[in-house]
């Protein structure tokens, strides 16, 4: 409960800096904690018999100094003590902006289709502890342990480079280097091939952390729609044709956060656009491999006889996102810029990881594991896909994805995903709203369901509770809308 | 017949692999035609003395790669020569001019004191491996596999950040984040700081792994020179005056390469000039650690009362470099920040270290494994310095440091150490020369010997080698100055 507050309103102080103060000292003799979330203007302002706006103005005054923070729709929330002044740099000033806050996620007890990332109660640790032990029990232990190549653990890039040659997605002239998963693939991309002012070209919606590695490195993102058949390659071709982009980034299987797939004639559409305009085809094929039903359509680096486009792998979605190993199979000119890149970036990928990861997959272990994530993911998607179509409100559209981990929900107008997550969030069930998302197109009802990490009782239960919450809301909204509009003053 | 093929069992490339690269390049050369019939793998197994699935495995890796076609019954026949070269993208158009190019490092069987790393033969493999199980046997097993957090392993962080305010390095105000070791460190508050044109203050000479991801980051750099005694403080002064810099870099402890150590009254001059010009200070602590005599100087981070210092650290130095982890303590709105620029480059340092390197910590194994690298290290120093002293021609100079992995040479007039890498690696020894480090002082006689992770005896023995070079160099270059000059044509 939160602590009673005293004001004094003979005081010459006014309430507002009252008020402030009593919470500051809340907060400073430890009675508030940091992350704490402090009372609805509206039921504060009832309960201590003053004007919401009053309340208002002393969150505003914390807020300003420091100690509290507001987030629309959600409420203020404790930010830590007061900071002793010091007297030092004006850090402020000195640092850039700070970036978009991303949502707070699910309470631990609640339901969260919010992270893109494996079911932790897959994974299969004695088996990983075996392998570790043989790792570190094996001949190249202390060789591990010491100091690596910016390149990658040495055994694991030839595994990796045979299997790829093997499957036919490396040629003559393509070269592979180890990153830390596909997100550093796609900054050290960046940081090499995209100068300040550089058209790139990327889904829309899509990924943050693809969106803001790429604003970072100076890009002008270029947003093409896309849905459950991957990028619109009419509208591709158009934006291509516009913008002469440097680079196209496509994740042509079970995209995030649509969990789309780009058709094979597709594929051969995307590279023949890409290599008319003499720019850099990125496939960023990090779900390629959860594919729970129907065939397989081949890699674009797979049909492109030039072999020109650039591959990104990962580890991280079929084992173990905690260990940070993905790959990128490219020309060798490219991987050498990369590899220098990644020399400064961070020297080298964690060898642990690396040596443990190649010892999973040359035991077997990967595979077997492989079979029970592709099993549980077939029936988890069946259970997303079920749970969307029995429970949420007529009028909603959602993809449905053959793999990867994420659908893509379209809420019915009137309503706007971003503003249902805190009511949703109260009633224990967390998602993205789609703005986290956008590049250019504003969808208010699109909404990220991040499945694959969830049972499929969980995934019900959750879509139970969504469905009813957007219904109640959809009936709200509409009888909104018959009533009479209050008078503007 | 079928020509003759030579593979190398000590190789660590595996058979088939050297197997399929040496017949690839019997077609590329034309030795193989096409349409030719490539041995039985029976027949060239029993050539070769190799098992028979060698043979196939190198067969299948060409097939894949489109060099040979295999018919059931009737075996493998070659299709052609390897691709014409690829007629898509102009790569070498694409991406900007490659950076320097590192000398290569010593013949496998050679002594290497070109690398500043710790000394294999140390690694208490054991304890380690043990360590992994204990994590790994825990009841956290499975969240260490999980997705992390960009701040890092949160039991690590709270670890870390416990650790460094009983020393006194981290105050109220102050976070700490996880990186991949300090290389990463500087990376993100490069991209954090430093804006093109920003004047950034090192030491002359300087490790080149922080001068390049300064200059990358768009710094113009501010060379200030170095001795044994760190950074020269009235140059400093007037660097700082004459270009109001946004970054001043120290390595107080150790420095690479010189070795140099800043006493305590020069690091309260730095902060005090620092404070002064209103810039920021990192304290690059990367060596702290490894102090093999005399009294330690506090750390600069401890004796600023305003806590604005940005302190860096790893585990790298004093356990193992293949494992990457490191952390930077600073006050909370610029970790804030890194931890928003490291969610971009990679989400999170790889967890299964970061939980293991705590486990070892906490267990009371990296308190022993300090004390042996201690031990060890004292006495690869004072080898290092003896055979200095008793091998090296007279007039060279060069650092005695008390700690860390280097020491800095230069060697007489007019011996350039650049110019005589190639001869010192033909005598199978290697080292860096100078040019690696500079920052704006040009040092022909500069060059660094990381000795640490070298046994007495070989760095007894390379200094012996780098004696009888310099020296025979020496001696030659000063009869040559004696020579009449030819004429210039």
């Amino acid at each position: 409960m939160f602590p009673a507050i005293h004001l004094d309103s003979a005081s010459e102080a006014p309430l507002y800096r009252q008020l402030s103060d009593a919470i500051k000292e809340l907060i400073g003799n430890g009675r508030l904690d940091k992350g704490e979330r402090l009372p609805a203007t509206r039921e504060l302002a009832g309960v201590l018999g003053l004007n919401r706006t009053t309340i208002s103005a002393a969150y505003a005054l914390l807020e300003s100094e420091g100690l509290v923070q507001g987030h629309v729709g959600r409420g203020s929330f404790v930010l830590g003590e007061p900071r002793p002044p010091r007297s030092g740099l004006d850090w402020e000033k000195l640092l850039p902006a700070p970036g978009p806050v991303p949502p707070a996620l699910a309470a631990p007890d609640g339901i969260s289709f919010a992270s893109s990332c494996p079911a932790e109660d897959l994974f299969p640790v004695d088996a990983f502890r075996r392998t570790c032990e043989e790792v570190l029990a094996g001949p190249d232990a202390s060789a591990v342990l010491q100091l690596g190549s910016p390149s990658g653990y040495a055994p694991l890039r030839h595994y990796l480079m045979d299997e790829s040659r093997r499957e036919g997605v490396a040629r003559t002239g393509d070269d592979l280097i180890v990153t830390n998963g596909c997100q550093q693939a796609l900054d050290l991309i960046a940081r090499v091939l995209v100068r300040p002012g550089d058209a790139v070209v990327v889904e829309d919606p899509v990924y943050p952390g693809l969106k803001n590695v790429l604003l970072q490195a100076g890009a002008q993102l270029v947003g093409v729609a896309a849905g459950v058949d991957g990028i619109d390659i009419d509208a591709l071709e158009r934006a291509v044709v516009r913008t002469r982009p440097r680079l196209i980034v496509i994740t042509p299987d079970f995209q995030n956060p649509t969990g789309g797939t780009l058709p094979a004639g597709a594929r051969r559409a995307a590279l023949r656009i890409a290599r008319a305009a003499g720019c850099v085809l990125v496939e960023n094929d990090i779900y390629g491999e959860l594919r729970y039903e129907g065939d397989p359509a081949p890699a674009i680096k797979q049909i492109d006889e030039a072999g020109d486009t650039v591959l990104l792998r990962s580890f991280s979605k079929l084992t173990f996102p905690g260990l940070r190993v993905g790959w990128v199979v490219a020309p060798e000119p490219l991987v050498a810029r990369l590899a220098e890149a990644k020399h400064m970036a961070d020297l080298h990928t964690d060898q642990l990881s690396q040596a443990v990861l190649l010892r999973f997959a040359l035991s077997g272990r990967l595979k077997e594991h492989r079979a029970r994530v592709l099993a549980a993911g077939a029936e988890r998607l069946r259970a997303a896909v079920e749970g969307c179509q029995g429970s949420l409100p007529a009028g909603t559209h959602f993809t449905r994805p053959q793999g990867g981990m994420n659908l893509w929900v379209r809420l019915p107008e009137p309503l706007d995903a971003g503003d249902l997550v805190a009511r949703a969030q109260r009633e224990g069930v967390s998602y993205l709203p789609g703005r986290y998302f956008e590049v250019s197109r504003r969808e208010p009802g699109g909404l990220r369901l991040s499945f694959a990490a969830l049972s499929p009782e969980k995934i019900r239960g959750g879509l139970a509770i969504l469905g009813r919450v957007f219904s109640s809301e959809l009936a709200r909204a509409r009888l909104d809308r018959h009533e009479p509009a209050p008078a503007v003053v």
